[in-house]
């Protein structure tokens, strides 16, 4: 595992991999995310206090947080400009998510009918996502059975109904039912809720803030539910359900002499088929003289082909450019969501190729290869060859790759962290984790997921606080660019396990993967997959408390996106308030513009739902926030 | 008809009537929109040009016009940042209008099952939708036809395929299928496309400028025809299809003795409810001590209400406030979109009651009676008696009445036109209109359609470029704002034709109105209704352009929104593009900070559809712009 860099880049990242690279773009002269940070500096102070308005063609408007004007044109005050941008912001999050999913089910839809080459790995999934929906399964297929799950998924997006989503209430417990009810929050049709949102805060509708920051709830509910659970079981339907695989983390998997392709995006739609061509037309790479082909993640894509493949680990989201600085990509295959405008930039510095394959993904200095769930083997193929063609116009003189890699055990589905724990009680699988909480040797649990953000030195607040948390026996479950992070360091390893434990957590870490046949403990942080697949820390969640017979909100348990960047980290991180979980964030979102707004968000929204945030920038006091409400839980619970 | 204001304030609106009440305003020390402005300025460079983004918490960035930086931290430069934007404001104007028509549709469905006490008005209407949707009507009564109406929009809302929306392709012309379908901009499921644009606009998905502007014409086509089409459609079937009607307009349209109630906002459901249960409950007001209830109505509530009721026309966006002034109004009634947050504050100075009527739509000091389509009866009522004991609580010594109020006649749905027109020729009505534009008796025509903007002086822009236009023969048709504008100043009435006609578009309009009755001219400029009713307009250029044989682009025809301010006007003026219409805009919108969205707005699209924006700030040069651009296409049509 990588130490954590302190040399002539620290005040930009504590990977050292990425330091190096840094200095080879300073080198070369070219640009990256952290140089055009420092030319955005100083800010806008209205917009990073949620205090600009945009909303028509009267603005823009400001208000001043220290004086006149209060209001906008249109009489609009700092809270209520505060909560419409945020309830937009959400929306950007949630119809993400809810797009990327849409996306998914229709794949499903196509595969199940034998449209589309995607055989359906996760038969189990099939059975328990018919269970959960009440889809009669017996005399039936299990390809005719995820028909009938792809026409229920279309039905909640078909809906003209009042009713709420059937998926969520396929999903949540009774209690959460009744919360979400009382508040009016619970979405119908989750595109009818993303309009209705838009709608909402557009000029001269809603005056509300109070009412605004409930949508804001129901909106993230709308990605829990419509984005991340169906996703996700959608997803683990199509690819099968994750299972712990041991890969490495890092720009040290990069290839010296095979040819390098990056996966980076959301989709694994795109991710799965480019590896499994990659594999397939290893062959002719080696006619072409390279080794063989290598392929790496970047971001969510990565994680789904980690989670599912095995492929390791290149880097998270402020990594992106850096993997094309080594100079030995390829090519870059990208989705949708987070990849940066610049890569092709980058990328017109060296031989590689970035390719675009959607048709609201696009970038003027890539090639174009739309996929869609029919043509996908064929696509793949010609993404692949066109990194074969690459390698030829690789320059070595310019190649220089990082030597650090972590080893790294992904796979982390609830399903195969009940398969472990059930080879310890097979009757009673959750059984051994719960006693171990309630006995103190597991203090409680901390989902730590989110983005990178430039903002923040990369990894390091994720990194502090996650040392912290383990320390004090919190056993970390981890997504999306955050888990990449923390695979960097070797937190997810047996390794870091003992490294960064504390003693109770390490003797139950080590005694479930010793019977599971691991050889060793359990990593202490758990790669739970991609962003969309936090939906798998939510079914945990839910199914410890139905374990306890108790409400999400009274678990000790906290969640946190400490280096959070895109607009789904906020709809993530409100869906995960609205079940009931203490949320901290590592960086002040825009809404420090509305005393309102920031105390319900902070203090007020605890009694509607049991859960609200906490917006911390020091790792160190956010993991002790944590630390004493998971402590509070527990004396609560009277354990 | 009142006279241009010339005095004190003539730097912030022409009508003397506005001017009056801006003067007891100040003199009573309440703030207004006109004050607002002031403390807002300088506004913001950055937001003006397009050129702030803050689609992700890395931000908020700024590109610099002038030099450095170039780009945000992405990498997003000013195209794609000005594209993002743009679609997300075209998203915000389309959603707005998608989820009105919606809930139009929603009391559709109930009424014609009998669950909402709105008997259908328009069984004229039920068999032209039904023939253009393709529903067999015979044998079958109008509410069974209705109930598959219904349906039939639903199921628009309620589709996941990929084919385009069945509303669209049953109104357009084979011509406009083909232009939109080549440019791959033909509409889905509404809902799923505003859900897309989000997803392509948030962090790291669309890094293509062009891309995003194709989306936004397809968002343009969204609004009009899950928002504009659909919405007057529906409309028309359960309030009935507007027929020429004779009122009044301006704030004189108040009364002194009466309980006045002002409807306000955008959904007839509502407004139609409360004009029926102030017609039925005169009586009561009359016990507690008025001459009765009087109700006017302001914004496109007011132009709904007119067209169909007669109701007069109180002021515009930017009079709202001023209808409160007067110390008059017992009570303001609102439902969604263009009512300020400040009214309640400027409620709060007088008597004046404030009630919102639907779950998005709140004002956290206003009365909140929640409308729905079941039980409106019963909530128009509460909201009527309400105003009827506010006016015990009127100040008579707070009461400033303007005098002004000009005549107004309203109504002019295209079947209005057409039935108006076959007074002249019955077996062909629109061949006396064709004929006459083919003689250059009518050189053209212009529909001047959308807002007040504080930034212009209210009504001004659209009262100079309107003198133009019907000087030199261009028929106008007119809606929203801008029709209520025109109303004030006389432009709506047979003497406006009189003072403002060219001689021989006169002619025509006097030969029209007499033939059908009127005893005089019809008005030079025709309202058509509210903003939603914007559709009447593409049916008349669509039942025009067919008659001809040519496209719509080919016709001697124009669009303005002189004075637009809300998202709503610029996803209006998107389809107005996509139809192929040249769409003046008399403000900059928030593109200039983007050459290539620039120039593809101004330019590049007309290639692509036959429309494009012209943006013109002095009305005397808009209005010769769109005189030259039909003297050119009546030179391509050889008239």
């Amino acid at each position: 595992m990588c130490d954590i860099h302190q040399g002539a880049h620290s005040h930009q990242t504590i990977d050292p991999a990425a330091a190096e690279m840094i200095e080879k773009a300073n080198r070369e002269n070219i640009e990256t995310v952290w140089d055009r940070y420092e030319q955005q500096k100083p800010q806008c102070g209205f917009g990073d206090l949620g205090l600009c308005c945009r909303n028509c063609l009267q603005g823009p408007c400001r208000v001043n947080p220290f004086g006149e004007p209060k209001e906008g044109i249109c009489g609009a005050d700092a809270d209520l400009i505060v909560a419409r941008n945020l309830l937009r912001t959400i929306v950007g999050g949630a119809a993400s998510h809810v797009d990327h999913t849409f996306m998914a089910v229709q794949c499903l839809k196509e595969a199940s009918e034998g449209k589309a080459p995607y055989p359906l790995k996760g038969t189990a999934k099939i059975k328990s996502v018919a269970a959960k929906l009440g889809i009669p399964t017996q005399g039936k297929t299990d390809t005719v059975i995820a028909q009938e799950i792809a026409r229920a998924a279309l039905a909640d997006f078909g809906s003209s109904t009042d009713d709420p989503m059937n998926w969520l209430k396929a999903t949540v417990s009774p209690n959460l039912m009744e919360t979400w009810g009382k508040l009016g929050i619970l979405p119908k049709n989750p595109d009818r809720e993303i309009r209705t949102a838009m709608h909402q805060t557009s000029m001269g509708v809603d005056g509300s803030p109070i009412n605004l920051l409930l949508s804001s709830l129901k909106m993230g509910l709308v990605d829990g539910y419509a984005g991340l659970q169906m996703g996700t079981d959608v997803q683990d339907i199509i690819f099968g359900i994750p299972e712990p695989v041991k890969s490495e983390a890092n720009l040290g998997v990069l290839s010296h002499d095979k040819v390098n392709i990056v996966v980076h995006g959301h989709m694994p739609e795109v991710s799965e088929k480019i590896v499994e061509w990659a594999r397939k037309l290893d062959g002719e790479a080696i006619k072409a003289g390279a080794a063989g082909i290598n392929i790496a993640g970047i971001c969510c894509s990565g994680n789904e082909v980690l989670m599912r493949q095995g492929v390791p680990l290149a880097g998270n989201y402020l990594s992106q450019e850096l993997a094309i600085i080594t100079g030995a990509v390829e090519l870059m295959v990208v989705d949708v969501q987070c990849f940066m405008p610049s890569i092709t930039k980058v990328a017109a510095c060296y031989h590689t190729k970035v390719v675009t394959t959607t048709p609201i993904g696009q970038l003027p200095e890539a090639e174009y290869i739309p996929f869609t769930p029919e043509n996908a083997d064929i696509k793949a193929q010609e993404a692949v060859r066109m990194a074969i063609a690459a390698y030829a116009k690789r320059d070595p003189s310019r190649v220089q790759i990082p030597t650090q890699k972590s080893e790294v055990w992904g796979g982390f589905s609830v399903e195969s962290i009940v398969g472990a724990l059930a080879k310890v009680d097979a009757a009673n699988p959750l059984k051994p984790l719960v006693d171990n909480i309630i006995a103190g040797n597991v203090l409680g649990a901390v989902g730590v997921v989110g983005c990178n953000n430039v903002k923040i030195v990369q990894d390091q607040q994720t990194v502090e606080m996650v040392k912290d948390l383990l320390a004090n026996n919190v056993l970390v479950v981890a997504t999306g660019c955050t888990a990449h992070a923390l695979a960097k360091y070797g937190f997810l390893s047996p390794a870091g396990a003992k490294k960064y434990c504390g003693e109770k957590l390490l003797a139950v870490l080590t005694a479930v993967g010793e019977a599971a046949g691991l050889g060793g403990p359990l990593p202490g942080v758990l790669h739970m997959g991609s962003c969309v697949d936090n939906a798998r820390i939510g079914d945990l969640l839910g199914a410890l408390a139905g374990y306890l017979g108790v409400a999400i909100k009274d678990l000790p348990v906290a969640a946190s996106a400490p280096e959070l960047q895109h607009e789904k980290a906020v709809s993530i991180g409100t869906w995960a308030v609205a079940l009931g979980v203490l949320t901290h964030v590592g960086l002040v979102p825009p809404v420090l513009g509305s005393p309102i707004v920031t105390k319900v968000l902070t203090a007020d929204v605890e009694g509607l739902t049991g859960g609200k945030f906490l917006v911390e920038t020091d790792p160190h006091l956010a993991a002790e926030g944590m630390l004493n409400h998971i402590r509070a839980k527990r004396k609560a619970l009277g354990i």
